[in-house]
């Protein structure tokens, strides 16, 4: 194997690829970078079993082949070279010769044979979607993820394709985010679930503007292809191994409040500045008339915040941890948010006021 | 004790004074702020025992007194308030009552009388300097300050004032950095050591600018007297107690090189990559003519740099830890620097090639 590369194309290459690295895994190759170099271009692919992250880009290739080097040694290497172009040269069976402007280095390097191939699909289903909207869902969907790993499935988003609409819906027992997103098509109705780790590092790499782009499932994987970059992720499962959220969703409710958002986000922010040492934020809603008034209380002392309200009927006092809401209310883009309550002791559901986009955060009150 | 003051100025003295707050204490009164309302002023003061910081504000006093609040709580706050102005007002003996706004927040006090009284200097010995030179020496001289604690005199950077000039020393064994600044006035020579920890907390909150600051010892004791901003630090030693630094300077230089600060910097850094696993970044100078060649070698592989010197005769090869080599190239300002060299078993000096500063760094080889 011999190529000659440009280095910014190659740094551009690595830093994205090197998400889908693993990190401290017993299966050392799942630590490194897999470079092959074919037809004038070098591929890059990394792995940890679950995602996987495949770009190409140009290459000036003398010689074809495969190798494998570490990811960690590869990624920092880059960052720190200013050179046009790099000469990669495979000497031997496991040594890569690197050369860089009057410089070079020699790198251990593994049997690309041993590196895990990624899965093909064939004939999948698919849907269409703009970049931005899929971005937009997935961060929305993952403030709800469970964090512990007692039920694995809650680690994942469900992405449901319905009605020619994707939606995405994560919870974690105490919350649920449902955000749906117009598709651009799609060939039929399904549902999978993807860890919202895999998700995150997939969108936060797919371009921030309005291109549409394909994604593909079949059996146990999703891909999306953008033609220089493919990303692959198994799947956590499918709808039927997902929680039924569409029964969680009731509509009885009796009493709304409108509040500007970053007031409330503010308010809950002070008033959870007295729980340094407890785990659970404790804010008390106490809804009267015109006036919402946060209450939280500890060993150290007590805050009340007051603010004004758009508010219907019925006054209530509710208790909600305030971490809960403050993760919702900094995902969300409207100044006005609308909650709405059944009670004291059923879920608060917080909603955009305008509707300008089809966001839904359900959350638990507290028993105290 | 009641006062109001302005959101903003509270905001800035807080964040200021709690940087000498203690963490993690066994006295948990070390972990809070201390307030003092009286003729019109507020004074905010934090100390952990070895530093102490004083501000003083406009306050509008309805009530003189003194209160003591946790630091933590307070500079959490101060950061989530945008109200203009603030009502203090303690509530009985150990409560604070915070009037915010349309809001409002009650927290546990202690009290004032256990808080430790700030030292007091009486006929103390001074310098006078320009406050960005005193920066300047100090954050060049720390980067030599031991980091473990075998020897705590080595923690610190010795000011010394000789000849109407102050010298900043630090060194840890293996480096050493000396630093010469311009004095505008000294009442008389002397030398005193500080833990480099207090030095960069104070120097960080100095006027960047030539502003001439006073600075006051005596006995076991520093201080910095700005007017609205008072810095006491508690002295580690004096120059007795410190290294003999001068003895260590020799000037038998037998070869030198001038070298492209950033080039080198670059390449230390890129050769250093391979040294993953290891503590210890060797890295081999190779000197010949008006080649610099660094090599370093490790299990992963090796890497060779290649730089243009000027170069004045002998040839020498040369080990370094390349870390210690980085941290001065680090804070030197110049483009091109000097390394003196007086044999490969003695210490290598790298000194700013135009003088332009009186900056000198010291540092041992490597015996591989």
């Amino acid at each position: 194997m011999k190529f000659i590369c440009q280095g910014q194309e190659l740094t551009d290459a690595v830093l994205k690829v090197v998400k889908a690295a693993a990190v401290r895994t017993t299966n050392p190759i799942l630590e490194c970078v897999k470079l092959k170099a074919e037809d004038n271009t070098l591929t890059l692919m990394c792995t940890d079993l679950e995602l996987t992250i495949i770009k190409t880009i140009k290459a000036d290739v003398k010689m074809e082949g495969e190798a494998v080097i570490p990811a960690k040694f590869l990624s920092e290497f880059v960052r720190k070279i200013s050179t046009e172009q790099i000469t990669f040269t495979k000497q031997g069976e496991n040594l890569i010769e690197i050369l860089y402007g009057e410089n070079h280095g020699q790198i251990q390097c593994q049997n690309a044979e041993e590196f895990p191939e990624p899965k093909e699909l064939t004939e999948p289903e698919s849907f269409q979607i703009k970049s931005s909207s899929l971005r937009d869902l997935v961060i929305k969907a993952s403030v709800a993820v469970a964090q512990d790993d007692s039920r694995p499935m809650l680690r994942g988003v469900l992405l449901e394709v319905k009605d020619k609409k994707l939606k995405g819906v994560a919870l974690d027992g105490v919350r649920m985010a449902l955000i749906t997103k117009e598709l651009v098509d799609a060939t039929q109705e399904f549902g999978i679930v993807i860890t919202a780790r895999s998700l995150l590092e997939i969108v936060k790499l797919l371009p921030e503007d309005d291109t549409v782009i394909k994604v593909q499932t079949k059996q146990n994987h999703m891909m999306i292809d953008l033609g220089n970059t493919i990303f692959i992720t198994r799947l956590l499962g499918h709808k039927n191994d997902f929680v039924n959220y569409e029964q969680i969703i009731q509509s009885t409710t009796k009493t709304y409040i409108v509040v500007d958002r970053q007031r409330l986000y503010d308010s809950i922010e002070r008033a959870s500045l007295l729980n340094w040492t407890e785990r659970n934020h404790i804010i008390k809603f106490n809804i009267k008339g015109t006036n919402l008034t946060l209450t939280s209380n500890s060993e150290h002392g007590n805050i009340t915040e007051n603010m004004q309200i758009e508010h219907d009927q019925n006054d209530i006092v509710i208790d909600f941890n305030g971490r809960l809401i403050i993760d919702c209310l900094h995902v969300i883009g409207d100044q006005f948010i609308k909650i709405n309550f059944c009670g004291n002791m059923s879920p608060a559901l917080i909603v955009p006021n305008n509707n300008s986009e089809d966001y839904l955060y359900l959350v638990l009150p507290m028993r105290v």
